[in-house]
């Protein structure tokens, strides 16, 4: 599209940091990648000015949006680069499917949103052929994004990357906890490490600097517990997507709610599934918390209290079912736990949030 | 949500610089900004896990969706303070219903995505004030987002935003060029300014170091010819929403193509809506060039290639309508001009967009 003559090698716009060539042959690449995620013939497209994607008649459903960040896991993917990068990309689209997932909703589509300093290629290509990876996986179409080159925002090498989704329910199958009952077993399905939450403390536990130097020394570090797993490799275990697990219990009409840790852990999340007057009794005995977990906790003397706020101290994500249904759960899904069940509250001024403090824990 | 005798004044995440009870209580404004855009009954939602967005059963749709930033016109913000933060939030949501407007769709819901290294109370609801007032303007539910607080990623008073809309189109109303033939009137839609494109060019022109004091007093000096404006007021200009203007044209079945002039310029942005073989020739003396642009293009010596791909030059939306349309236009929309013709390319390595570099231009 450049016409003819324009010596962009005199472009003042380079000089002021921006590349608008180098940004057209990235966004090829992207397109590239968003194209992997669309079946033939769906109709979805990107290129335009707006990402498409075809709904066709049917009668009334709920689009459920969510956006998303991936947090300070970035300033890890800054320091280990290589797979790093395309590790937050598809943290970023398991991160959006459980957020919908949480309100019953299936994935549809996806956009991103990237910004650095000046582009990478290569931390481009890693962080979008990750999101188109991960959007294959769970079935939703990369229709677009916008990648911004902002000199003076970002330090050399590092970036912020957000995500869109965008799924449907129909009104019938939308859950927003009002089905959860006193007396409901509360489910856990496991995380495989902080998933996209907790980093900020993580890394202050570690006296992690920016330095990559010294950074790479203390994540090359081995895990103790962790079976030849860097406390590296554990801090970049990915966030899973519940979508393969969850779907089929919504749709057989078992789930009264549904919680995704994230932000807050268990203590802020479960009661945002939960009507007013009931609360949420955990039994730390019942699930493994991962060894990643146990090193932060100890090496930064974290309280109770502040562990399962700060960290999903291995629960990516809490169902709740009438307690006669758990069994059969567990059964279809072989890695859930019933770890708690949901309590009349007798006070108003009781915790919505118990036995997680002064429970005894399982030491995974 | 806060269990009792949750002593947060010890929190270790506070010390790591994340504090979740300021999130929470900003948090509360930013969903108060959102119901104001939500129309009562209308069944939108934000709070759970996702937002929500009724659907009503109908004829075949196409979604049409776009993810934005508002680049380092954010660095203005920064500087300028106070209103600016609104300002931009604005400029995200118009930018946002530009984008899927030149497929045809009509916006329904938008969603935010805001990071800084650590929540800035006065500036996140300056933002989501912003973008609040403005989806009401333009009619769409601001469902959700995402506020992040990252340490060490932002340097302090900066932040980044991005936006993200849905919008729905009838498959037959759908605008994607390929109606776009030769002989074609290009009718341009006046920009308000720079809108949310060239602003690391004109950062850089203006010597803007980052430093306050210094960008504040080259930010107040009058602009050449602009009626008492500063220069930093000129630049400060909102992003405009085409959605009042282009939405009755559309239906009356007269438009063929649109282009958001946005990245890129005239020069990369317009060929995209134009089917292979055809050219854009526009004639730059047809419509008057805002103040700003020439004290940028004369302070930086930006050559005429540079500035109609960096900057706008006062056209934000050009539209593709039959020539013998183009009154009927005119008499709808009294801002529109015919700023040029769609031509054939006698050969195939002629440029897509010609007369602008050589043209004579209009001084406003």
């Amino acid at each position: 599209m450049t016409p003819e003559g324009c010596d962009t090698s005199q472009s003042l716009y380079r000089d002021a940091g921006v590349d608008i060539d180098v940004a057209t042959s990235a966004l090829e690449r992207i397109k590239a990648h968003g194209r992997s995620t669309i079946a033939p013939g769906s109709g979805s497209a990107i290129g335009h000015f707006g990402g498409v994607f075809p709904l066709e008649s049917g009668p009334d459903q709920l689009l459920v949006a969510s956006a998303d960040g991936v947090g300070t896991k970035l300033k890890l993917a800054f320091v280990l680069g290589g797979e790093a990068h395309a590790r937050v990309g598809a943290d970023l689209v398991n991160h959006c499917v459980n957020d919908i997932l949480a309100c019953g909703a299936r994935p549809l589509f996806f956009l991103d949103y990237l910004a650095m300093g000046r582009l990478d290629p290569v931390a481009l290509d890693g962080l979008v052929g990750g999101m188109a990876s991960a959007c294959r996986e769970n079935g939703l179409a990369l229709i677009g994004g916008e990648t911004a080159e902002m000199p003076g925002m970002y330090a050399e090498g590092e970036y912020d990357a957000a995500g869109f989704i965008v799924g449907a329910v129909a009104p019938d199958r939308y859950i927003d906890g009002s089905l959860v009952q006193e007396g409901d077993a509360l489910i856990g399905l496991p995380s495989a490490g902080l998933h996209t939450n907790g980093y900020s403390l993580a890394r202050h536990i570690l006296g992690l600097t920016g330095d990559h130097t010294v950074d790479q020394s203390i994540l090359n570090r081995p895990l103790p517990g962790g079976d030849g797993l860097t406390v590296g490799a554990a801090l970049m275990q990915p966030h899973l997507s519940y979508l393969p697990a969850v779907p089929p219990l919504i749709e057989r009409g078992w789930v009264h709610g549904i919680a995704h840790v994230t932000g807050g852990g268990l203590t802020d999340n479960v009661p945002r599934m939960m009507p007013v007057g009931l609360a949420a009794r955990f039994d730390p005995s019942t699930w493994s918390v991962p060894p990643i977990f146990d090193y932060l906790v100890h090496a930064g003397s974290v309280s109770n209290v502040e562990q399962y706020r700060a960290f999903n101290m291995g629960i990516g994500m809490v169902l709740a079912v009438a307690n006669e249904r758990a069994a059969d759960v567990i059964k279809q899904v072989s890695e859930a736990r019933v770890i708690g069940h949901v309590v009349r509250k007798s006070r108003e001024d009781e915790p919505d949030v118990q036995g997680l403090i002064d429970g005894e824990r399982h030491d995974g």
